[in-house]
């Protein structure tokens, strides 16, 4: 089965989206298997990280904005804009794909871990996530 | 069903073989479904990236050959020339393997995006990834 | 197939499992398919890399270490500790999940590849991996 998600970002940042995959998962009736998340943009990104504590996701938004800031005097790649290229970067360095198997109709995270998409442009994007399940 | 692709990379840098995934594909004659391909080397690595402004490619490269320069004192790994430990480390922040969705016998991509093999050393190499498709 | 591997690791580092994913491939008897890995936490990960010669490990370890120091002014997330901030940006920078496929019954990696988990912290862990084994 595939399908699709839309998240709407509102700004650059980490956007969780780990119940509208759960809840796909649990409308597709599978028990067990394998769900396969792809995102169709190459300025946003995927990542799994924990979903306590907010400020462990403040922290990786700056450390990432410092390992990548914009106006570097290195691209030429400047026509949309002084967050894009720093977006395909960030975007380089994280995940365009990702995979999360399925037991008992539940995506097997650990405790603490959320599924989020990444916005790494400023304005807010309707961001398209491919989700594959299978058995 | 598993496939093997081979990308003959021509120097260091970005090579799209977008074209190649989607023949394997269509020949498979899979509707619906998902594509995965993983890199068998170390010194090589997959990337989805635009495909529309080559500016944005060369950018990626050279921001990551100033993270990642040769000749750093820190590498001890050094009997396989200048290049290859550098190679290592690139590999492992970009993507060993990768999975793309199929909608209608066709990659579900985005309309900028194109699959990359990313060469990491400067000598031209015949690089073998491993296609599976399932429904 | 979803099955559960757990990896202890004693201090930080890289960890090879492969024969651990091999073990399970075999005792499946999956002919062909797709193995999926994905690690149920934030400050381990999963990487593919070489296992020939250890002193390409050796400097991974070091690079990375040198890119993510301890005691950055820029954390905030210090709550866990002086490695736990550092152990979420790496796991960021490296996979979180991976997939390789299975031609007769074996893992289709390359000669000198390897998978590993890697231990962000520096005590000793047990790192809980979900295995997804399909046709």
């Amino acid at each position: 089965m595939v399908e699709r998600l839309v998240v709407t970002t509102g700004r650059q940042g980490l956007f969780e989206f780990t119940d509208q995959i759960q809840a796909l998962v649990k409308h597709s009736g599978l028990e067990q298997g394998l769900c396969t998340l792809c995102i169709q943009h190459t300025s946003a990104s995927l990542i799994i990280q924990e979903n306590a504590d907010p400020s462990a996701r403040v922290d990786l938004e700056n450390w990432l904005n410092r390992l990548v800031p914009e106006h570097d005097p290195l691209y030429t790649h400047t026509m949309e804009g002084a967050d894009d290229m720093p977006a395909h970067i960030k975007s380089m360095l994280t995940a365009s794909s990702l995979s999360i198997p399925v037991i008992d109709q539940q995506l097997a995270l650990g405790v603490w871990q959320g599924v989020y998409c990444w916005e790494h442009r400023h304005s807010s994007k309707q961001r398209t996530i491919i989700v594959h399940l299978g058995p």
